[in-house]
């Protein structure tokens, strides 16, 4: 057996049964593995990026690792952006990244480059394997680490693919998380009965069973309940416990924490803006605000949670279902008729995947009055996340419905990920929200204070010229694809994507 | 003045006038300062990797370097595959990339991460400024290192942005390359005398200057004159002094050079196979040959040619016109036909951006008999360079008919360039040569001696199911597109593409 099938067995012994592709010359002896380890199966992607997008996509849902398979430190550099967003995350990632054979690295051919520099701001855990007789064991080691909670790198030189192996590893021992010490509980407990309180939940938390624990701190103590504003994976809809958004934007965060003394913080960091202005604060909490993390992101912050809840919970009353936005019958399609048609539409059970930038806060108000469902964030802040992390959630979650709401500026970036929609048949739709714009930065520009408002700064804000037209990218890659304008046309393409298997996308211009 | 504007006025200063772009919020006042420092142009691209390779196609044929506006860590990641393929062709670049203002770096928001490490493996110069005041002098420096040969990155904090500076900088005194000692010239001289000499040309010894200073040693010495398999820019075709392709591969190559007993290797490195394969060797030359570097790609490699070339150099014959591939003019469409009309349709004064892979070879040989025109290769391997270095190529050789031979696997990497040639009205004509599947991997497959030819494996290098229709992917983005799949189509299509203004895209369906 050689390195390459050794460590496909052990991906697959150690319950990694998912590899988004992206190959090329030196990862083939991984690709010809791929037939004698039919426990893995491949998925082909037509881009690095994709391929990682979607490995976080389908860990998300999947509550356990994919391996990605990379091409040398291009590759990697090519998923790097969404290796970022699983690393803030802390999604569960198993990277795979071929290099040149030991004795070629120092010749300076075209393709070498330096991968473990390239991926360790954005791997949790980064190892090179030196021969093919340690490739399956430090597979091992890597899929441990990723279940942890983070992003694994093992960067497989060609000849520890193709030279003999010693056979497929053991899963490795997975160290549970570390435990919060009693003290921590007793602390936060004493600060939630000591004054005005605000809970900020994040990572792990943010399921049913953490907003459950919050619930209950929150019936027995009052505090309010929050969540990151781009937390992982939150549970949502129908009669589920509820947790208030922190707001992307630096004032309205401030805002909503300013009035609580203390700001219990668990499986997250003390909140901070997502990018400084000037003149504005970087640290969300207000300066009269007592901070206390009650966990990590590394730590057993469910755990955690449900002991403080033990301690000050009480009893929270059931959740009424908030009722569904009407369904839009006619009109102008704008920001407003499109969050509601969707809202009114998403089917129970759905996997909602947020990157719709700035219609991002109405889609998230509306369809929190949808039925249950969950609903994945942005976590990382690197846009051309969404059409691949949908990819690779429907995969994750068969079964259930994937709803992508996306920007057009932001679904450009990964285009190519509808093609793997269509090959691998997955009940995904799309809607791509049309503003023609990078509307975030004409937003923002104003926000930061920049001056100047003449053609050429505007002009790098400006995508509508010329016209990009969606509907005709999803066809052309095998996804049904259908541009609507008005409330009725949308309706009927929702409706359709509702009754249909398989990929759709629609692109509603707003 | 704030320092973004201080930045673009130094960067205009210094003679760089176009940024490929792809901005942020922490670059708003970068793309603000556009507005009153219209010397730059902004050129906007809908994804990094456009921007990159855009800035790289710009410079080999400007001859001065462009700039990227590129956003934070993972918009380096973006753009870093072909940001790789400009740092091994040493390509003129300057990087600016927005970063979270000093004092938010820090605190972990999401879209932190360490610039310096992700851009290190790809940069020749790599600075981060402290603040606004040193932005100024920092981008006259990148400029200066770049104009060098070579990739310059300027990681620029918001606030060195958008706080006051001390205005524009002067350009930087720019270090000529080190001359190549009279000894080294010499010792060079006497190895042609000595015996079967081959000369391996590369970096920027493949213009006309170089190939005519080669061909004078050539008549002197009778040597053999190669260039290397990816050099980055070749002067070729009607009369202009020839040089001999290095073959791709490993075998071809070591056959090519094994009759020599001097190999003179000038202003690149001694050649090495593009991967290492089990049971072939890594290095090029026979261990019977005596190789000499006259100049590395950091020395004055032209001026030492020619001191060579004076020392033994003779009156090369008058190079005659190679006839013209004919026309085909019925018959299937195939690898033969495409590359015969191909070559036959060739606009003298053309610049050829080839990623056709694994039909580069065929297209190499057979425009090699076209008129004069320059011929740009795939430099660092990493693919998703072709359409975007067209893109940027197009506007650093403004009036100049740009012509991409593009594979349909490598088209997909950075599709979204199409758009930025629609927007800009360039005049770049694309032919995809669509065999629906990564080709060369399939040859590659049986070269590393992977076992194993199930439909798992082959799965992983298929990319015809779905259709890929590159005709669309072009009119969705506002580039006319058309299919072919015979040879009259073919023609048709490239007399149309030659007679109309602006940019077209033929999918030849081989």
């Amino acid at each position: 057996m050689n390195g390459a099938e050794s460590v496909l067995r052990t991906l697959a012994a150690s319950g990694v049964d998912v590899c988004f592709a992206n190959p090329g010359t030196s990862e083939m002896h991984l690709v010809a593995a791929m037939d004698r380890v039919p426990e893995v199966r491949g998925v082909l992607t037509l881009f690095e990026g994709v391929a990682s997008a979607a490995a976080d996509g389908y860990a998300r849902m999947a509550g356990k690792p994919a391996a990605t398979l990379l091409h040398l430190g291009p590759g990697f550099g090519n998923a790097f952006a969404n290796v970022h967003n699983a690393y803030k995350g802390r999604t569960p990632m198993v990277n795979l990244v071929g290099d040149h054979a030991i004795l070629h690295r120092p010749l300076g051919a075209p393709l070498t480059s330096d991968v473990e520099a390239i991926a360790g701001p954005a791997s949790h855990w980064l190892r090179s394997a030196r021969d093919a007789r340690e490739a399956a064991t430090l597979a091992a080691e890597a899929v441990a680490a990723a279940r942890r909670g983070g992003v694994a790198t093992l960067v497989l030189p060609a000849d520890a693919g193709w030279d003999e192996s010693l056979g497929a590893a053991e899963p490795a021992r997975q160290a549970p998380a570390p435990q919060v010490p009693d003290e921590a509980v007793e602390t936060v407990a004493n600060a939630l009965r000591s004054g005005k309180a605000a809970i900020l939940l994040g990572g792990v938390t943010t399921g049913t069973r953490g907003l459950t624990a919050a619930a209950r701190i929150a019936a027995g103590t009052g505090a309010a309940v929050f969540h990151d504003t781009f937390t992982p994976r939150l549970a949502r809809g129908g009669a589920r416990p509820r947790a208030r958004l922190l707001p992307y934007l630096t004032e309205l965060a401030v805002d909503a924490l300013k009035e609580f003394e203390q700001l219990i913080v668990v499986g997250t960091r003390p909140p901070v803006g997502f990018f400084a202005y000037p003149g504005k604060p970087s640290l969300l909490w207000s300066p009269e605000t007592n901070v206390t993390v009650l966990a990590t992101p590394e730590e057993d912050a469910l755990g955690a949670l449900e002991a403080v809840a033990d301690l000050v919970g009480g009893e929270p009353a059931p959740v009424e279902p908030l009722p569904r936005p009407e369904l839009p019958t006619g009109g102008a399609l704008d920001l407003d008729t499109l969050t509601a048609a969707v809202a009114a539409f998403l089917p129970d059970d759905a996997v909602v995947v947020d990157e719709a930038v700035t219609a991002s806060a109405l889609f998230q108000d509306r369809t929190a009055a949808a039925g249950e469902h969950d609903y994945l964030f942005l976590t990382g802040g690197a846009i051309g996340w969404g059409l691949p992390a949908a990819t690779g959630a429907a995969i994750g979650a068969p079964g259930r419905p994937v709803w992508n709401l996306e920007a057009d500026g932001s679904a450009m970036y990964t285009i190519q990920a509808l093609w793997t929609q269509a090959r691998e048949e997955l009940d995904v739709t799309t809607i791509i929200v049309a503003n023609r714009s990078y509307a975030i930065l004409e937003f923002e520009f104003s926000r930061v204070g920049a001056e100047g408002d003449g053609t050429a700064a505007r002009a790098l804000m400006d995508i509508g010229r010329p016209e990009l037209d969606f509907a005709a990218l999803a066809r052309a890659q095998g996804v049904p694809g259908r541009r609507v304008d008005d409330v009725p046309g949308l309706i009927d393409a929702l409706q359709e994507a509702v009754g249909e298997p398989g990929p759709h996308l629609i692109e509603a211009l707003v």
